[in-house]
């Protein structure tokens, strides 16, 4: 991939200060773009710009209330990534993630529409809810409680879905869906409450792992760069390549208790356990078939857990100590 | 049932001048209560209304821009039936249908929050899409397809369902949903474009009945009146007792061609029959579990499927005439 594919491109990234965002904002920056970031900072964090803050464009917005014709900036392309995306974020309002995902995306298409610029959308696998096939392909259409504690994020992220789908079809607009799965590395939150930042807190702070179930409940983890080249290659995609949402994630699947042992690995330290219920609703394997994103964005996640987990443990070792 | 139990009520309907709205508008003025109708009349029409619009209050009003806190009324209790519900309807300008599903719901619960008002709202038997069970229980999750031709309806009444959840859990608010299943009876709109509406119009005509697929496909009927009585049996029910989503519609299973044969029987014709090919997404079959009404609501429907049909086909042969 050329170093400099996006020079020429202004892109807006909402929820740049998120942990995908400043991952995304630092790609497009190596790439030649100029960048301008939304985020409201709800769960996004100034310091996960700070190293970069004089190279972009930032404001505190929210993408609930943007109207798209009083916004200023042209821009070329945009990223809408703003949205709590972990179960304890999402969970603490859900009136507001319900709101970022819904009103959030039509105030982005719009603006889309209007600026003739292409969205690309995060999407999730949380779409596909509890799966009753395993793994999935973007042909699933998901089991998900439309009532649940998990809807708001659930349910938000598939009307998203939905309405960029509608204006694709009906309004011309250029908007591309991507559906993210379980993804980690630096800039993540330390309270983001899922098994990777839980578990590397846990392990910097040399308290029990927090195990919920059983542990035999599998996950795939992507690591942040991957995961962003192939926003970056769908981004670059020629408009009648694209054809529906495209699968992101790490097809290879880890036990919950696997990956105990390779951050045992990682640290070299026995880690002590602590079993947990475990939550509502919360699905039992999630694992992408991304024979989609190879063929048409010839993109494979290259990055092995155990090297992305050990960057992402001195990340999480480096906050932690920062705060104690 | 007293006849007066909404006596002292103030019941707002949006989508009043539609088809289940105008029936509804009706029994609640039988049942003493003062009514508001909001209707923008896309879908809606002012002559459903006419024989007691002096009986009621009428603003054009669109519930996708409404803002509680600028409405001058003060209600009692809210019905939310505004949404074009029919597939020609919905699939012309699905962004208008995303939308009054989606920003209608929010708007509808931010003003029963503010008036303390409880708010019925109009889900679907579509939230369950294709079902892969059958029939179809409360607790079944569904089937649908985020980026279809149906999605717009079908996603906005889910996502519809997961803000009301979430207003019901975090804002107190009085919210209950009720799933309508297939529904039919006088108001429907000649153009509708479901079976029961196509059959009569087109036996009504002397048209050939277009039947779409081979015909095999099942579908329940509900006769308006049951469905009304549901309704506001679910709007008398004390707050305690509602605990999630009701179905409501008729278990009653016909085949498409069953319905061919009923209305042979009564228009007294032998009926020539279109093939057309199913449409994209088109559901084979679904049916209401409806134990969770009988328990709760001790309601059942009442109207045989040859009398709704004949009392139905009646007000179509009128409509056509008065056309003609």
């Amino acid at each position: 991939m050329s170093v400099n594919d996006f020079a020429g491109e202004h892109a807006l990234v909402t929820g740049g200060a998120g942990f995908l965002g400043a991952h995304l904002v630092r790609e497009l920056l190596a790439r030649g773009s100029k960048v301008t970031v939304w985020d409201n900072l709800h769960t996004g964090r100034e310091k996960n710009l700070a190293a970069i803050r004089t190279k972009i464009s930032f404001s505190e917005k929210d993408i609930r209330t943007v109207e798209a014709k009083s916004v200023a900036e042209k821009f070329s392309v945009i990223f809408n990534l703003a949205c709590p995306a972990s179960p304890p974020h999402y969970q603490k309002d859900p009136v507001y993630t319900w709101e970022t995902s819904v009103l959030g995306i039509r105030n982005m298409l719009q603006l889309a529409e209007l600026q003739g610029a292409r969205l690309l959308h995060a999407s999730t696998s949380e779409i596909y809810g509890d799966p009753h096939v395993h793994p999935q392909g973007e042909s699933y259409w998901g089991n998900v409680n439309t009532v649940g504690v998990r809807s708001c994020y659930d349910e938000g992220k598939r009307a998203a879905e939905t309405l960029c789908a509608d204006y694709t079809r009906f309004k011309g607009v250029d908007a591309r869906l991507f559906r993210i799965f379980n993804t980690y590395g630096e800039f993540m939150h330390p309270d983001d409450g899922r098994v990777i930042s839980n578990f590397c807190v846990a392990a910097a702070k040399g308290t029990p792992v927090p195990i919920y179930g059983d542990g035999s409940q599998t996950r795939s983890f992507c690591y942040a760069s991957d995961l962003i080249a192939g926003i970056l290659a769908l981004a670059r995609l020629p408009r009648e390549r694209y054809d529906g949402p495209i699968n992101l994630g790490n097809p290879g699947e880890f036990t919950i208790r696997e990956l105990v042992t390779v951050l045992e690995r990682i640290t070299g330290k026995k880690l002590s356990t602590q079993n947990h219920p475990l939550p509502l609703d919360d699905p039992k394997m999630r694992r992408p078939i991304i024979e989609r994103a190879e063929r048409i964005l010839g993109w494979q996640p290259k990055v092995q857990l155990e090297e992305g987990l050990r960057r992402t443990y001195d990340y999480f070792a480096a906050e932690i100590g920062s705060l104690a």
